[in-house]
């Protein structure tokens, strides 16, 4: 197993995970609501990647592991539910991870379908933030990537760079973790210091 | 015409009629809006298993017939509407059949793109369930199967049992007719005596 | 650039727009959310058919200036945001100038891919329309074409036109303004004497 792959399952993991606990507080669904909605938020991103790119198989369908994956990371939220509520912090620091991993591998997977880097790169923002966006619509919520600290912003600064340090014939491996970092530390001098984009235009 | 073709169209219709019925319950649309509904509702979870596989051409874009259906089940839905909303029971039974159908069939077809059981199961469960929560989305409701009786997981259940009949050669049409009665039996059950998953974890 | 290719350009320029300043009326998004509504608002309408019809690639994945054109509407929607608060009867012809083109230009791309005459007037309508279902759905509100005077309604009857015309062997051009123009003239009917589709069916 590449660490890729394991960083990827584990990403898909803890998607589910954050999925499950968000969809829980917000309108405490039963057992098969929670683990519908995890599962959507972790396969949610990349199913409309692949989709708006016919690349057909889609992971999930073709790679059952990351079903395993989900399960197993719902139940783990369900048996340690109130502990995992205590590490709000280590929870963002693999959130962050989590889009910004996602964020590269889309726009890596949507270059091999030869799409101009543009398209590219909102690719790899929709494979980290669209999970994200379906589980509030779901729980009847106004996404918060609209309101949130720097957050699908971060993707796209992310993706760009990624796409930059390829067109220089950097090294992918290179690249792909030079990238990853940036969309990391973005997110959390955001968060530190709650750095949010202007509001577009408020109404007179 | 086949038994099952026949099945299908009518199930297409139900689902039609019951979108329009819950719609207009909900948020009062015009004529539109409620055909609209009822529209996304009866091929909406077919239309997901199909973009999820690549399953091209959709079977409402192949096939008229079942466009008709639905236009039809939704003047009968405007015309007969009192008569229906005294006809709960009956709904139930109906409403119960379309989704143990719609599951296996659904499942069925997914086996058709090599995909293991377990995506399979849950291609089927898409397929009868994805309707309405996109209803729901629709009329601005938190998803029914949620919180209902035990709902989707009847569907994944009897689709675990019609690839379990499968993998034991078993007759596809005994399989077919065994694992739906499976959905349909858990769904009475399940709505007799009030039995509902439990909810996932309660915040303290 | 054909006239065509203009028209589409604007179109999409504008359901930018349009996407862009409902959005920030209805719940306060950040410049990103913004910029993300007025994006699903401009591609979501022919993202939805193309996945429908298995149409890849997607017009906006292959045709980048489709992007530009919208980042460029977002900016001028945010430095001209109040003189274009006070221009709603311009606004409300570009719309309809907009929904027009986008389902007789939907319609016909369903022909290519050999769909019956009702399916290509339902993808025509879905090209005109889904893009400001999702953007209602994503702003948390019950989408405004299930309440508003004609509209849906008014492209499944310029659609309608179009491939009548189309039958009879009209020029293809011919049929496109016309039927265009069918819709516009429906639409300003409608809201100058506030035509309404009838209530489904009221509870008693």
């Amino acid at each position: 197993m590449s660490i890729q792959y394991f960083l990827e399952l584990a990403g898909t993991g803890f998607f589910a995970l954050s999925g499950a606990t968000v969809a829980n507080q917000k309108s405490k669904p039963d057992w098969f609501g929670v683990t519908f909605i995890g599962f959507i938020t972790s396969i949610g991103g990349g199913s409309i990647r692949d989709m708006l790119l016919g690349a057909y198989p889609l992971s999930w369908v073709a790679d059952v592991n990351r079903i395993y994956v989900i399960i197993v990371a719902i139940v783990l939220t369900s048996v340690f539910y109130n502990q995992f509520s205590k590490l709000r912090k280590t929870f963002f620091l693999f959130d962050s991870l989590g889009i910004a991993l996602f964020t590269i591998l889309g726009t890596e997977k949507a270059l091999l379908y030869h799409v101009t880097p543009l398209v590219a790169a909102i690719m790899g923002m929709f494979s980290a933030i669209m999970g994200g966006v379906m589980r509030d619509v779901l729980t009847n919520e106004v996404p918060v990537i609209f309101r949130k600290e720097i957050y699908a912003t971060a993707c796209l600064i992310g993706a760009a760079i990624y796409l930059l340090l390829l067109q220089l014939d950097i090294n992918r491996n290179v690249s792909l973790i030079a990238s990853s970092l940036v969309i990391l530390i973005i997110r959390i001098i955001a968060v530190r210091y709650k750095l949010s984009l202007p509001q577009f235009k408020r109404e007179k």
